[in-house]
């Protein structure tokens, strides 16, 4: 029997969830796991993914009946993805000591069936088994789909693509300049320095929004009629979207991918969307969507995303933040994804 | 020459527009029309149309590069379409005493282009011309386009409806239920009075959204997840739509179409959507409308409602709201759309 650390969820949130004080969100304990059974696997997170999309999970709001994966239920590990380590298999389709990416949770060790696991073998060439995680991961996929599938983008537009210095907003950037060759990509970050890395990944201008002029800067940034922008990658919702909907062109298509800018307020107190009325004036066209609906193709984009890398087209620099952490200290590199500190994407390297 | 009262615009709006006071959105002038050239007529309205989206007109914030149609200048007559009756005519094709529709504005007579005028000859059958701007007219279009093209509506679906009662929600109504028989047409109206006859027009079940227990009623209506909304023709923005988002089945279409809700405020004192998370986990689709788009097929469409009306499948009476109204009262007549007080298209008969 293996005794394993959990992070488990103590209580749903409302707000910023913490891991502190009197009336934590996250709790860390000590579970006896079961032996793996016919068909499963005993893994050890290596690294773990941090994605804002977590935070749904874990909200009071959330409902069973409209979210598109199961809610954490409080007392059990949180959920995560990562890269394991095998340490016991029990299918003759993993061998102990693969490495494999597993719905693990922050646990020390799980258990997990072995159907629900992908392998991640060596890329070879020296690259590092993170990018699974980041440049060919699912938020690449993300970024992939959300612009070729989800906007229909072409060369001729002119697209903003907010949160341009995290995972999926940076893979945007250079889908959008260097496979698609769109006319003017212009970023949206919260600091200079991620503004100057933005630029350097291929977009034409990236704008701070924490700037005082930032609306005044964006406004000039798209001059209209011409200059209004034909698609938007939104990863933040918020009053950034409120803004970029007044500056959107006749018949511009918005694929609606994140809203982190509210997924630590309950719906009543977050920022409202007021410019509705774009919507309707320029015939705007909204689409909301979610990854795992085009993993089918997810091969495909892969093959791209790679050749991309292989034609020195595809940033892997500075396009992880990868975070060395020890098991106690999971939730505090997590919160990373919400104060606007990590660049790229957020990975969590267990000690 | 022709001496005409009219009612200009004597400044832009920010809340509700008024007539009187000592700062009205609106003046009463009177004014010399010069006399029409070639090509022009002399009209005199009889019927104006009362739409919404005039308020989008004289809005302060109306930005001409984002408006569909041009803006109401300061000091020229409010923009209104209308059915005229010609007093003079220098076209060969539209003869003295011909009615048409006209670009007339709120101007007791009118001098326009030939060309911008469209015959409405007599309808038959003891029926009233104010059909063209009812039953068979651009509000009439603006349901068939938006819940044929828009929201590519299907049998299949469980559509919400606000704006019920209106001009535009009344035809919907009609149409998916009698038209396109969708499994389930909830509307949303307000007051008793106007769902009873919403229910009257076809709905399968019309609420009231003064109503304390609106919210919950609505989420009674939708029971998740076989109950949850397909489609939504949104003709009000504000508060509605933000419950409604909550309730839309995943990949549900919205078309929106009007904000009537804000309308009335300047944008940031708008009400704002707060539930936009909803666009992203159920991968809604959005898509804002303009029936100007549509309007190449205007002529199958009357079609398909003059059919319908043949075949009894269409309600005229309670669709139109007439008010017999004297030219200094235009303005009086048209703010009627905005405190709800209209059941279906509101009219301005002039006398």
């Amino acid at each position: 029997m293996v005794k394993a650390r959990q992070w488990i969820l103590a209580k749903k949130a409302t707000d910023l969830p913490t891991f502190e004080g009197s009336e934590p969100n996250f709790k860390l304990v000590e579970k006896d796991l079961p032996e793996p059974k016919e068909d499963e696997l005993l893994v050890k997170p290596i690294y773990l993914s941090n994605d804002p999309a977590q935070r749904g999970w874990i909200s009071t709001e959330a409902d069973p009946l409209r979210l598109y994966l199961p809610p954490v239920k409080e007392g059990t590990p949180m959920h995560a993805r990562g890269l394991c380590e095998i340490i016991e298999s029990k299918s003759s389709k993993h061998s102990k000591g693969d490495i494999v990416f597993a719905n693990c949770g922050w646990s020390e060790y799980a258990v997990v069936p072995a159907s629900q696991c992908q392998p991640a073998p060596d890329l070879g060439n020296g690259m590092s088994r993170t990018l699974y995680l980041s440049a060919f991961g699912t938020t690449a996929m993300t970024a992939y789909f959300g612009l070729t599938e989800v906007a229909q983008i072409t060369k001729d537009d002119i697209v903003v693509i907010s949160g341009a210095a995290g995972a999926t907003g940076s893979m945007c950037v250079q889908l959008a300049k260097k496979l698609i060759g769109c006319k003017k990509v212009i970023g949206i970050a919260g600091t200079d320095d991620k503004c100057k890395w933005v630029e350097k990944l291929g977009a034409d201008i990236c704008l701070n929004y924490k700037s005082p002029s930032f609306a005044e800067d964006f406004r000039k940034e798209t001059p209209g009629p011409e200059g209004f922008a034909n698609v938007y990658f939104d990863n933040v919702g918020g009053e950034i979207l409120d803004l970029v909907m007044t500056r959107m062109a006749r018949y511009g298509r918005i694929a609606a991918c994140g809203a982190i800018a509210n997924y630590n307020s309950t719906s009543d107190k977050a920022t409202g969307i007021k410019n509705w009325f774009e919507v309707i004036q320029m015939r705007l066209q909204i689409k909301g969507f979610i990854v795992m609906d085009y993993l089918k193709d997810a091969p495909k984009a892969t093959e791209i995303l790679k050749n991309m890398h292989k034609e020195g087209k595809l940033e892997i620099e500075g396009g992880e933040h990868v975070v060395e952490t020890k098991f106690e200290d999971i939730p505090k590199t997590w919160l990373l994804l919400f104060n606007g500190s990590n660049q790229g994407k957020l990975i969590t390297q267990l000690k």
